[in-house]
């Protein structure tokens, strides 16, 4: 999916947000987005998404001498969703259909998310979750299953912190030993690294390797040879999130996309509205 | 009020928009976008707002060769406004006070603002009125009327197109023979020219003269010298709107701002919620 012109308000946005978080000092601050302003004029628009956003939180991690600025918002996130982790394997455990719900809260759990413009608020967050579940799942979560049966290599591109810990509850549900947890190379915004697989306990029922790119998304031929082996060897892939979703929809049909839609061009791009929780393969 | 960090990205945000409705060819739109976050990544953030959107707006009318490229949005704006008068004229005789509804009236139609991030559809207008004129009024409008009778000459600062027939109602209710109408020296977003002052008729009952500004604001150092003149000896100035609460607010003991709070910003410097009607001497 390329950038779209409503996607560059939006790059300025993040980066105005992202600025006014990470940098104290005004007149540094004020220095650091205006040099972020110029690197959006100036650069190249036809990437995807993640592409543009690579390159601006890579100023921003260099100009704070901070490699990585989020560690406290992903930290946050991961205490929120290990405490959430009871209460949710108790839901589970109640629910008629405890596969199609645990699809339900992986997907909402993407709303975990610091980029988007959907910004929730920890103390929002319980309260989000309930409407999010109370509302129609946009495809067929037992397709996900049905396929997951009759492949021997699944690969799950993990997206956020915090997020994590509920795909974990549906890594659980897969068939075991089949399952490859792939996070980012390196930290950016608040997604999920080695770090926060290892804490959310992820490589205890998964192999977990890191994609060796620092960009919100999966850009491929950014990413390490390792990881594009996996991801080339996989019979199934299951993609989280937004991030995901920009850089590989439309890439290969064994790719499950999974993400809750936070803004208006991917709403266009994937036919549900703003707000819905999504299931597409 | 200077610019504040937050401003930035509504600047890019309300450029974009500006485009969108503007410049339909995408490669040219693109060039244009890339041109204006360049001039706003290295112009002064020190002025007032409406400095930074005059320079942006001057930009676009050169680059579409489109002197007034608003026109037809200030056309509806005022057909919309003519279209309620009948109706408002009814409330205002049925009303137990009539002079503070007229108040309300004049600043529930500052909802007319294309540039403010509230963006409100002309379907949806008639529908915020009621909300909003629902509401309490922040400050207190009988005060303008007391000092009205003991003034001799009152300027009255226009904003928007549309929003002027609900000025010509209130105008229609102070002491007449006092007021002086002024409006913008030339087209900018869709703030009232003297154009659009002569259709609403307030030509008819106050005297009308252009403030000789492109700003969509008061910036006293770019009006011209009649107009600064005009506001030297006015014992009273009513000022509406945000872009004349951003240039003027702080400048004069005699101003009297009547707006709807439409930005964060805005809200903290006036100290009271976005969405609220202000009257504020």
């Amino acid at each position: 999916m390329t950038t779209q012109y409503e996607c560059i308000p939006c790059f300025v946005r993040q980066a105005s947000e992202a600025l006014a978080i990470l940098v104290e000092n005004g007149v540094e601050r004020e220095r650091l987005m205006r040099q972020l302003l110029g690197e959006i004029s100036v650069n190249d628009w036809r990437g995807s998404p993640p592409v543009m956003a690579q390159h601006l939180h890579r100023i921003i991690r260099q100009a704070t001498k901070n490699k990585d600025p989020y560690s406290s918002v992903k930290n946050e996130m991961n205490r929120i969703a290990e405490g959430m982790m009871s209460r949710m394997r108790e839901m589970i455990r109640k629910s008629e259909n405890p596969r199609e719900l645990a699809v339900r809260l992986a997907i909402a759990g993407n709303l975990l998310d610091s980029g988007a413009k959907t910004q929730i608020s920890k103390e929002e967050l319980p309260q989000h979750m309930d409407k999010l579940l109370a509302q129609p799942l946009r495809g067929n979560a037992m397709t996900l299953f049905q396929k997951a049966e009759h492949t021997s290599k699944i690969l799950y591109l993990a997206d956020n912190a915090g997020e994590i810990y509920f795909d974990r509850l549906l890594i659980e549900m897969l068939p075991p030993g089949k399952v490859t947890f792939a996070v980012r190379g390196g930290p950016v915004v608040n997604d999920a690294t080695m770090e926060d697989a290892k804490r959310a306990g992820i490589a205890e029922i998964a192999r977990v390797i890191s994609n060796g790119s620092d960009a919100p998304g999966t850009i491929l031929d950014d990413t390490s040879s390792e990881f594009r082996l996996c991801f080339g060897q996989a019979d199934m892939i299951i993609a989280k999130g937004q991030g995901n979703y920009e850089t590989l929809s439309g890439r290969s049909r064994k790719i499950c996309f999974m993400l809750t839609v936070k803004c208006p061009v991917i709403a266009r791009h994937i036919g549900e509205p703003v707000g819905s929780m999504v299931i597409k393969m």
